[in-house]
């Protein structure tokens, strides 16, 4: 039965942009597993699955409804063990859930910081107002103000992404030989700045960037059909 | 047969304070694994078995010699694969990489300065020249100077460990239920702060320092036997 993933879009359903939604997307394909995305707005999410979850992804496979990107990965793990693995094993699950936590932390504020004026010009008008007023109250700032630090953290996001950077020099992915959820996890917070700004987040000598290259093509080149903003 | 780990000591042959031999003998330990230490000081590395590695841990096991704590780590794990695992997988052994240049860059960098006079005090006469003369070309500042700024980093040092952190709120180990060899990496760093100097590296209250005290239990409390710097 073809999986459902609640993904979340704002004016243009064809630009997903979530992070969380696009370690879904990117888990489903590794898996080889039938989906299709139901294009849900930030006001939709109240109403996905009888109003299951405060965020997206949810996913819908059968009777089974699961929200939280890295439940969804660990959900799809065991209910398809034949299939690729996201993990390779138990301590990888274990592990992936540290890279998680990284990427959260180092990654994300960040990104969710610089991207916050264009994250907010690719809503509608209704998710827009909404979008501004819970941002707002959140960082206790303006949207455009939160933004304008842009420029002066580069030096030192692009510092913090030394530990993914150095591990880039033993091998090719988080995963190993090859990618698992974890690089999935780092690739979502890349993919959605890249679909949200115009914004040259990595050099391009940087090996982040090659990996982030290397991601880009995989599953048949799934993340890269959505172009990067312009 | 029994494997040497060849340790590194200050004047006091008993109080081994490398973080990365630390990661060794702690995975030995886990692995159940019979072990030797030869009590190496710095001036000593050049001649372990011939000279294989300007650094320890260096194992021999039989006829196999290997340095580097990673590659013993992986060693030990292929060469005893019905012992308790080190990595729960090939996902174990590629994600636990990315924690290894996590703690290399997160941690060790503060605690290596943080540390650096309490490490050069551990020193005899002869070691401790050649640990001055090493650090203090490496810094391009002298030991003293680059401890000062101990109290100043603190702070930016706890906050550091967020990931890790909030990793405990979801499991009780980097390996998930129980330990694994990611877990030894990062308390490699944290006991050679603890065995160098009498330093309130952690908030007690920190949910690092109670996961830290868990590690220092394990395995018969092997690493609680060398007693905290006073």
């Amino acid at each position: 039965m073809t999986i459902l993933l609640y993904d979340l879009v704002g004016s243009d359903m064809t630009r997903p942009f979530s992070p969380h939604c696009w370690k879904v997307a990117m888990a489903l394909a590794h898996k080889g597993l039938e989906y299709r995305t139901v294009p849900t707005r930030f006001l939709d999410v109240a109403t996905v699955e009888g109003g299951i979850s405060k965020t997206v992804p949810v996913i819908r496979d059968g009777d089974h409804v699961v929200a939280d990107s890295f439940a969804i990965a660990l959900y799809l793990e065991h209910a398809y063990p034949d299939r690729p693995s996201l993990f390779a094993g138990a301590g990888g699950e274990a592990h992936a859930r540290f890279v998680e936590r990284w990427s959260q932390l180092t990654i994300h504020p960040y990104i969710g910081a610089a991207a916050l004026t264009a994250l907010h010009a690719m809503q509608d008008e209704a998710n827009a107002a909404y979008f501004r007023g819970s941002r707002e109250q959140r960082f206790g700032k303006t949207l455009e103000e939160v933004t304008a630090g842009r420029d002066a953290g580069l030096a030192s996001f692009r510092a913090s992404l030394e530990p993914l950077r150095s591990m880039l020099a033993y091998q090719p992915f988080v995963g190993g030989d090859g990618p698992l959820f974890a690089d999935y996890i780092v690739f979502g917070a890349l993919q959605w700045a890249r679909i949200a700004m115009p914004y040259r987040l990595l050099d391009d000598a940087d090996p982040v960037a090659a990996w982030f290259g290397h991601c880009l093509a995989l599953h048949g080149g799934l993340a890269a059909r959505v172009a990067a903003a312009a």
